[in-house]
């Protein structure tokens, strides 16, 4: 039974919070710079309230940090969660790069079995003419 | 309102379907080839059923494919959405790589303004002897 729900982890948390149009279009706004919720809420067309929440739910995933100090308390995006998203992806990203480079290899292959026959026929036809 | 909840996009569905450790797993499982359901319930110490739920959702991201006609019904990975979530973290991964850069160029920077200082020292003493 806890098999089937395992407690949640950093990526899945990351991937969960990454998993929402608004909440990628805020981080999209926040690699551009810092910025405080009201500036972040104005392009969404969104409520305070609706903006926090996703705020809220980007920061547990570490995907953006909030200065507690600064009266304007500004959001800044936090890289790391998206690296570790890219290192998780690396295997299949090989994966994928592996079956590319073996139907490079194949077409190649092909081509160098076409090669000789397209440069031997115009001989072979010659040789015919000859003989 | 319709803002707030916007319609599930497609890079949103492959990352909820990412958003778990059991269906990142079973992708690991079928990066090393096709398997059946059964095979696939193994190491997990999970259910039939439990393993269906996951394969649903993984299936409705398009992250596997099953098929229909053959009796055993093999599961298949897609890397299609994967690539997605990649080309999607390229601008990221730009951004991250862009402030390594920017780090590299600034401690090169410090390290020229050593250099010239190190090596310019002994000269400027010199002709200070030579006055």
């Amino acid at each position: 039974m806890s098999l089937n729900t395992p407690p949640p982890d950093r990526l899945s948390l990351t991937l969960n919070a990454l998993a929402d149009p608004t909440r990628r279009a805020i981080l999209a706004r926040l690699s551009l710079g810092e910025t405080t919720v009201n500036e972040l809420a104005e392009p969404f067309e969104m409520s305070l309230p609706a903006v926090s929440k996703h705020l809220k739910v980007l920061e547990r995933a570490g995907l953006i940090s909030r200065t507690r100090t600064a009266q304007w308390r500004p959001c800044k995006l936090e890289p790391e969660p998206l690296k570790e998203v890219d290192m998780w992806l690396r295997d299949y990203r090989k994966m994928w790069e592996q079956r590319l480079d073996r139907l490079e290899a194949y077409l190649k292959e092909l081509q160098a079995k076409d090669t000789p026959v397209q440069s031997a026929k115009p001989k072979d036809d010659k040789d015919g003419d000859i003989k």
